[in-house]
């Protein structure tokens, strides 16, 4: 209030806004950062709903927790939309080791690839051949490749400051690899996990096949093991490995997104969703990937709650269902979206874990993207200081064929790749602190594109 | 390269100091987070030096890892100077409890403050009374404070957003506690300890006594267990609490701060300083703090090797001694420096945790602070974008007196004091990328410095 005053005695009214804006926004950051809510709501979906890939019992229990949850926060709606999942499970866990005249077996830390057919009772066992890309393959050609199994050894490049780029470098083995090796007779893969530092845990995460190509079992071992394997490689390079997985698709499952609203008080019909994915893989507590990222969603709601805070548009916090595999539930809610002719002023994600918030990705035209970057100002005080064109989420981006503005939060992702997709992705890894300045610097963002209509 | 001649095509030559800057930066960043052996440093000597006051076996030891690691680094020059340091030893763990009637004895995690006396073998035992300022200790009054024990339960706001700002509100209770209860006739303090999180970690620090006061004993107690108490003093005011500690002050050691050198290429006698403190509160292993910031220093200098980067004056790695309890290596080295007359160009200093780097502050006339905050462009690829007035450090500090601009290295604080002089300080916190990150933004920023003859 003292701040209102300050500037009304020096200024024209035509600042008020300003000041008022920024007074609610602080307040948004310390409510968040003071409740405890978020943190023992996230607890209890990761203690109580771990490994909850689409489809799964976990995946269920998840949905009937974040439910229960969001309905304590009383929105004014909240209901399931119902999706039909297709799911795939893993089965008992992965045997895989090396075999070697000299040196016996080699036990290796494996898991197979989301997705992945499994190599039934018997497992396959063949000669090791380290590649580093397609190109080498090709250049291996079919003679050499035929009944063996490919080892992608294409690390994530640990300097490069952007972790998501390395990624991005290095994803081609885990997305495309079975393809590219069975087009040249290979009978399996095994990749090296997506992260980059060394550590024992495998990394899974989506792989594809194609339709006219034979399908090969492929696993992911862990960063540390394919160093190891490749250094043994090189002394032995008639080295086989012997992996067995007991993966499968199943029949489909009825699951659901969550949506939950607050009715907007002047333009109810226009909607802005918020949202994140309750599914996660089947390892780990999906913690960071994406438990945070639906708490988070969810606190927006809360906080608006708590802080009175009326918008002139329709809140709509939506979790969606089986981001990690075949995103059924984004495409569920585009489609009912289209069906129903509704209007989403704008879509926000946050899928890229609990690190501290840096700043927003955003899509949209060049005009509206300088009103959304004009933002930036009330976001200084907390380090949000990153406003990027480009924005959006894997979920999200199903309805960028209606033209909506797709915003992302955008975390620091330094620590992300130690998690991602593995075992190690569990509640303790994430700051409370972190998250909630997440959460806030979400809710801020969506006041303000409401308040000053930047879209 | 490509860079280069690209902007040589479409601009002025004046130009190109910039990319070539620039790229400079960029080799600092990738070799930095491509190295391991930062991270490797940092283990020994977690794991090797723990609990290392000064004055202490560990600190001992500490000091000769990484004059090892230094060496190994084939400075030009490389010495110990000898400081006088005043250990103080916690000597047994702490035993404190609750009594009272009606429940009996409850424990409580604590830890004696740094320079407290000891409560002798008996301990000490009174009715505890709780307050929040030194306030409600003037309404209390000697006739309600006298042979009691004051619990100090001023907790840090979570709701603010920069942690530090909460524990400089807090940190009067440890400070200044144990002089105003003794004031008023106590015979003991206890302090909510200084962390914005709830967990059972008490955390110590140093505390100052009065020369004409009663000396009075001072622990910490976690803040779950200030929780609980407070909670059990409202159903009960006439609760007692026990507690014995052994802590005690001895006679003066021998220690050193550690010093290495690269020679200027130009200007050899100015000299530019760079530092850390290699001692830690006897709990943990001093990793946030300040392991870190040692390793990071010592980064600075092995990258400058590893490159060939050369610089016009003088790079100075100095690892201070006992900067938590009398900054006596601090007060050691500006003394060395007034009397040898030398040039300190500037000071810098990392002693605020592993975070990710955000920025770095800066003490400097208003015009050489225009200069530093030019630089920020540089550092804008690697998100470091807060440049703030009012830069130093505990150690650095001691240089103010002859007009030494000081600089520090901001990381970002949110974890904190999660870990901060508490037993939760270990190797295993530490983010690799996070840290190197810092050492990175410190190179390129004393590389800069020297280039452009920032101040």
């Amino acid at each position: 209030m003292i701040l209102i005053l300050f500037v009304l005695g020096f200024h024209s009214t035509f600042l008020l806004s300003q000041p008022a804006d920024s007074l609610i926004i602080e307040n948004l950051f310390t409510s968040a950062l003071r409740s405890t809510i978020a943190d023992k709501n996230l607890e209890k979906l990761c203690t109580e709903a771990p490994h909850r890939i689409a489809g799964s019992v976990g995946s269920a229990k998840a949905i009937e927790i974040l439910f229960k949850q969001l309905k304590e926060m009383h929105p004014d709606t909240l209901y399931l939309q119902e999706v039909l999942t297709k799911p795939w499970e893993r089965g008992d866990k992965e045997i895989a080791f090396l075999s070697s005249r000299n040196s016996g077996k080699l036990s290796l830390e494996a898991l197979s690839l989301g997705g992945s057919i499994g190599t039934g009772q018997s497992g396959i066992q063949s000669q090791i051949i380290e590649i580093q890309s397609f190109d080498d393959l090709k250049k291996l050609g079919t003679k050499k490749v035929k009944g063996k199994i490919i080892f992608y050894n294409y690390a994530m490049d640990p300097g490069l400051f952007n972790p998501g780029e390395a990624y991005r470098k290095a994803s081609f083995q885990r997305f495309n690899g079975a393809i590219e090796a069975a087009k040249y007779g290979a009978v399996g893969i095994v990749i090296r996990s997506l992260s980059n530092n060394l550590s024992r845990f495998p990394h899974t995460g989506i792989m594809r096949y194609g339709d006219t190509i034979p399908k090969i079992p492929a696993i992911a071992i862990s960063t540390i093991d394919a160093e190891k394997v490749s250094y043994l490689l090189k002394k032995d390079p008639d080295l086989e490995i012997h992996f067995k997985t007991n993966c499968k698709s199943l029949a489909d499952v009825k699951s659901y997104n969550i949506i939950a609203e607050i009715r907007g008080y002047e333009k109810a019909n226009e909607i802005i969703t918020v949202g994140g994915h309750t599914d996660c893989w089947d390892v780990g507590e999906g913690a960071n990937d994406d438990g945070v990222g639906c708490i988070q969603s969810m606190e927006v709601l809360r906080l608006f709650k708590q802080l009175k805070i009326k918008t002139k548009r329709t809140l709509r916090v939506v979790l969606f269902i089986d981001e990690e595999m075949n995103q059924l539930g984004a495409k569920k809610y585009a489609s009912s979206v289209k069906e129903k002719g509704e209007i989403i002023y704008a879509a926000m994600e946050s899928d890229s874990g609990a690190g501290v918030a840096r700043g927003f990705g955003c899509s949209t035209t060049d005009d509206k993207f300088q009103s959304f970057q004009a933002l930036a100002k009330y976001f200084e005080p907390y380090g949000i200081t990153h406003f990027y064109k480009g924005g959006g989420g894997v979920d999200i981006d199903q309805l960028n064929q209606f033209g909506v503005p797709l915003l992302n939060l955008h975390p620091d992702s330094q620590r992300y790749f130690d998690y991602h997709h593995s075992a190690n992705d569990t509640f303790d890894k994430i700051s409370h602190r972190e998250m909630q300045i997440g959460s806030a610097a979400m809710a801020a963002m969506i006041f303000l594109i409401d308040e000053h209509d930047v879209f």
